[in-house]
C-alpha cells in the first residue's frame, strides 16, 4: 500500500526552534527516547542537562520526577530526536555531564510495542455459572447446531459478523522488502488497530510462514470459516495477483488486497477532486503512470473504469507497449493491450509530454521536476513513492499546479486509511459476499465528496485521515453499491435470535 | 475435552418451586426466552399472564416495561424453561390469553451470540498523527526491522507475547460430533473467552475448512508466526494424535491438545485428592479406564507418570491386552504394551473386580452401579461422559465412596477450565518453547493443592472453577517447571525497549 508517512516536524518547523543551524534531518515522533537520570540535587544541574540536549538540536519534552532523596533526584527526561544516530549523540552529551548518571534509556516506539498493540476483549464477563453455561457448554451447543444446519448463520452468530483477517506473508512489507512473517507482525497489528479505530472492524493479523502463492491461497481458504472478510497486505507482486484472484473466486466472503485497491481508491478520489480544481474532464485526461507493480496496475484499472481513456504506463524500461518483449509478465501484457493506444515508445520523461497527470507509484528519483514543464497546462503530479517521492515535492510544486504525496508533512496525503476501514465496514454491514468494482468506485467517490466543492483547492483535494465523517460516508456508499449490484449474502433474517 | 455441564437447577430445586408436580426436565439457564408482549391496560391482565406461565411450570424472571401509552403496555417478560418444547408451550399459553399480543420472542442464548462473543481492543487509541506514526508507519518500521534481524524478538514486541490460537477442524465438537468449522466457531469463541477471563490470555479462534490431519498440520505451521501458543481443540481421534505430535515436533511454541491433556491434568488432580481422602497410595492403586479415545489415553499416560502402576484400559470390546487383534490402532497397541500387565481379558464390569478406581471417559450407560460393588473398599468412581455419565451419579453414590463427574450439578466437577488457562499463562510467562510432561504434572499438583488438606472430603476433591487462586497457582507451578526442565526460550533481554 502507499504507506502513511506520518507527521514529521518539517525543516521549516525545526528551523523555527533552532534558527541558528537547522538540522538536515527533521525531528521525528518515531525517535523519542526517555532517559532515566540520577541528578545531584545542586542548583543549575538540570539547566546543564537541558543545555547539553539543546546543543545536539534535539527537543526536550516531558520531564518527570521519579523520586527525590538524599541529595539525589531521579528524573525521566523525554527527548525527541531525528534518528538513531541523533539518539546516541544526545545520550553521549548527557553522559558527559559530570555527576549525572544515566540509569536507563528507553525508546518510546519500542515501549509502545512491548507485548503487542492489540488484545482480545470479552463482550461480557464470565464470572458466574449462568454466564458460563450460556457462552460455553451446554448453551453454546444449540447455537453450534443451528449453524451446522445453516452455515450462513455463522455470519450472524459468531465474530464473522465483524471480523477481518489481515493476511501477509511478509514478502513486501512497507518499503522494507522481504522481512518475513515475524517482522511483518507489528505492521499487521498496526493495521488491525486502524481497522478498529477508524472502522470498528475486529481485524486480526495473520502472518504466514510461507511465501508460495499456492500455499498462501490454501492457508487462507482453510482459515476462512473464522472470518467475515480477508484483507491481503504486503504480499509481493506478481504473487499477490494470483492470490487475490483465486481467493475472490473461491471464497464467499469479501477479499481485497489493500496495496492494490486501497491505493487505487484513494488515488481515484484525489484525481476526481484534482480534475475539478483544474476544471478538466476525466475522459479527456492524459495520464502517465510510472510503476507497473500491484498498486500501479490497480490504479490503472480503476482509472479506466472511471472513464480515463488515455493512459501510458511505464516501468524502469520506459513505456509499456503492445509487442514489447523485455521485462514483461501476464499483467504487463494486459497493460500493453489496454493502454498506450498510440503505441508510444520511450522514457517516462518523454511520455509526459502534453500529459495532464503524472502518477508515480515507483521509487525515489524516478522523475524530475523539469519534465513537469513538458506536461499540459495545470499539471497534476502524484508522487507517491514513500518515504522519498519520485520527485522532491518542493521542486514539483515549482512547475505543477497540484502535488500529492504519500507523506503527511505535505498537503494532499494519499493514505489508504481513508479507504480500507470504510470499504470493509460497508461490506460487512451489507453482508456482501465480495468487494466488487462498483463498491470500490463508490468508495472513491465518497472520499472525494467528503470535501465540499466550495472548499476544494490545490492544497486540499484529499480529506484528513482523522475526519471521521469519511469512514461513515465510504461505508454507506459501499453498502449501497453492494445492494445495488446484488452481491449481498441475503437479507438479514428478521430475527436471528428469535424462535 | 470433558465438557462443562454447567449448573442446571436440579430436580430437587425444581421440586422446591413446584411441589405438586415436578417437571422431569429441570429448568435451564440455556433455555431462557424473552417475550415482548402488548398488554391491554386493564386490572388483572399481568396476573393472568403470570398464571399462564406458572401453569406450564416455567419460571417467571425479569419483567421490564418497554413503553406505556393509550391503554396499552409493552413489556419484555423473561421466562426460564426446560428446553425448546417447553419454550413453545409457554408461548402457546401466553398466546391463548385474549387481548395479549406477542410482538416478538427472543432466546437469550442466541441473543448473547449475535455478532460474536469477543472483539479486538486497541491497547491505545490512534487519534493523533503522533500515535499513528508510532503504531504504524514509519515508527513501526524500526520494530519490524529489529524483529527481522532477530525473530525471537517477536515474542516480546508483538501479540505473540500473550496470544494463543484455539484451533479446531470441527470434527468432534462437544458431544455433537462432526459439525464442521462454522458450527465449531461459537465453542472456540467461548473457549477464547475462558482464556481471557481466567488466564488473561489473548486467545483467538481459528476454525479450519479441512479435516485432513496433514492439512491441519500445514495450516497451523503456516499461521504459527502470529501466535505465542497453540491450543488444539475438538479434533477427532486418531487424527488429533498425529496433529499434536507433529506440531510439537516442528513448532517452537507451546502446543497442547486440550481434550487430551487438559482433561488428564484435572483427572490426575482429582485422583491425587481422592487418594488422600481414602488414604491410599497412588503406587498401589488399581485403576480401570473405560474409553480409549484421546482423553482416555492422555489420562493413562499422566497416571503412569504420576506413579500409578496397575491400569487396565477398556474400549467397547472390553479390556485392551497385548496380542488383541480386533479394533486396534497404534495408540491402543501402545496401551496394550504398557498397561494390563496381567493380560486380563474380559468386560469392563469384570475388570473392575478389586479395582480402587473406575475412570470413565466413554459414553452414557457403559457402566453399572452394581459393578461398583465388586471394587475394592472405598471405591472411587469418575464418570466423566457428558452430559450423561457412564453411570447415573445418584446410583453410583450408593456404592462408591467418591464420585466425580463432568457436571456442575453434582459435587466434584472435572472441568478443563481448571487447567488450560493456567497452563498457557504459565508457559507464556516463562517464555516456554513447549508444554512438557513436567509442566502438566506441576499443573495437576497445583490444582490438587488448591484445596487445603483440612478441607478435603468426599464431596470436595476438586476446587471451584471460579476460585481465582487456582489459575495463579497453576501458572506459577507451570512456569517454574518450565524453567526447571530448561524449555524456556531464553532469558528475557534485560531491556527490550532500550537502546
Amino acid at each position: 500500500m502507499v504507506k502513511v508517512q506520518p507527521f514529521r516536524l518539517g525543516v521549516h518547523c525545526a528551523a523555527m526552534k533552532t534558527p541558528s543551524s537547522p538540522r538536515k534531518e527533521p525531528l521525528s515522533f518515531s525517535y523519542v527516547i526517555t532517559l532515566r537520570l540520577a541528578i545531584p540535587d545542586k542548583p543549575g544541574m538540570f539547566a546543564r542537562i537541558a543545555e547539553a540536549i539543546a546543543r545536539t538540536q534535539a527537543s526536550l519534552g516531558a520531564v518527570d520526577l521519579v523520586s527525590s532523596e538524599a541529595g539525589l533526584k531521579i528524573r525521566d527526561v523525554t527527548v525527541q530526536t531525528a534518528g538513531e544516530d541523533h539518539e546516541h549523540k544526545v545520550l553521549a552529551a548527557v553522559k558527559r555531564i559530570s555527576g549525572v548518571r544515566v540509569l536507563s534509556v528507553s525508546d518510546r516506539v519500542f515501549l509502545m510495542h512491548l507485548g503487542g498493540k492489540i488484545s482480545i476483549a470479552n463482550k461480557r464477563p464470565v464470572t458466574t455459572r449462568e454466564a458460563l453455561s450460556m457462552v460455553y457448554t451446554p448453551g453454546v451447543a444449540r447455537v453450534s447446531m443451528a449453524i451446522a444446519e445453516d452455515r450462513s448463520k455463522s455470519h450472524e452468530l459468531t465474530i464473522r459478523r465483524n471480523s477481518v483477517a489481515v493476511v501477509s506473508d511478509g514478502s513486501a512489507v512497507l518499503g522494507l522488502g522481504n522481512i518475513g512473517p515475524e517482522g511483518a507482525m507489528p505492521v499487521m497489528e498496526g493495521k488491525a488497530m486502524l481497522f478498529k479505530e477508524f472502522g470498528d472492524v475486529d481485524a486480526f493479523p495473520i502472518c504466514l510462514a510461507t511465501q508460495d502463492p499456492e500455499e498462501i491461497i490454501k492457508a487462507v481458504q482453510w482459515i476462512a470459516p473464522t472470518f467475515g472478510g480477508i484483507n491481503l497486505e504486503d504480499i509481493a507482486a506478481p504473487g499477490c495477483f494470483l492470490v487475490e484472484e483465486k481467493l475472490k473466486e473461491t471464497l464467499e466472503i469479501p477479499v481485497m488486497h489493500d496495496d492494490q485497491h486501497g491505493t487505487a481508491v484513494v488515488v481515484l478520489a484525489a484525481l476526481l477532486n484534482a480534475a475539478r480544481v483544474v476544471k478538466k474532464d476525466l475522459a479527456r485526461l492524459k495520464v502517465v503512470l510510472n510503476g507497473a507493480g500491484a498498486a500501479g496496475i490497480a490504479c490503472l484499472r480503476i482509472l479506466r473504469k472511471a472513464g480515463v481513456r488515455e493512459i501510458i504506463a511505464c516501468d524502469k524500461l520506459g513505456a509499456i507497449y503492445a509487442g514489447r518483449k523485455e521485462n514483461m509478465n501476464p499483467w504487463k501484457e494486459w497493460v500493453a493491450k489496454h493502454t498506450n493506444t498510440s503505441g508510444f515508445r520511450g522514457s517516462v520523461e518523454k511520455a509526459v509530454a502534453g500529459a495532464d497527470v503524472f502518477l508515480g507509484l515507483s521509487g525515489p528519483g524516478t522523475f524530475t521536476a523539469r519534465a513537469i514543464r513538458r506536461m499540459a497546462r495545470d499539471p497534476i503530479v502524484f508522487a507517491l513513492a514513500n518515504p522519498t517521492p519520485e520527485v522532491p515535492p518542493v521542486e514539483a510544486h515549482r512547475y505543477a499546479r497540484i502535488v500529492a504525496t504519500g507523506r503527511s508533512d505535505f498537503p494532499n496525503q494519499i493514505n489508504n486509511v481513508l479507504a480500507f476501514p470504510g470499504i470493509f465496514r460497508g461490506a460487512l454491514d451489507a453482508r456482501a459476499r465480495e468487494i466488487n468494482e462498483a463498491m470500490k468506485m463508490a468508495a472513491a467517490r465518497a472520499i472525494a465528496a467528503a470535501i465540499p466543492p466550495g472548499h476544494l483547492n490545490e492544497e486540499y483535494i484529499v480529506p484528513s485521515v482523522f475526519d471521521r465523517r469519511v469512514v461513515k460516508a465510504v461505508a454507506s456508499a459501499v453498502a449501497r453499491a453492494a445492494v445495488r449490484t446484488g452481491v449481498i449474502r441475503r437479507k438479514r433474517s428478521r430475527d436471528p435470535a428469535g424462535l
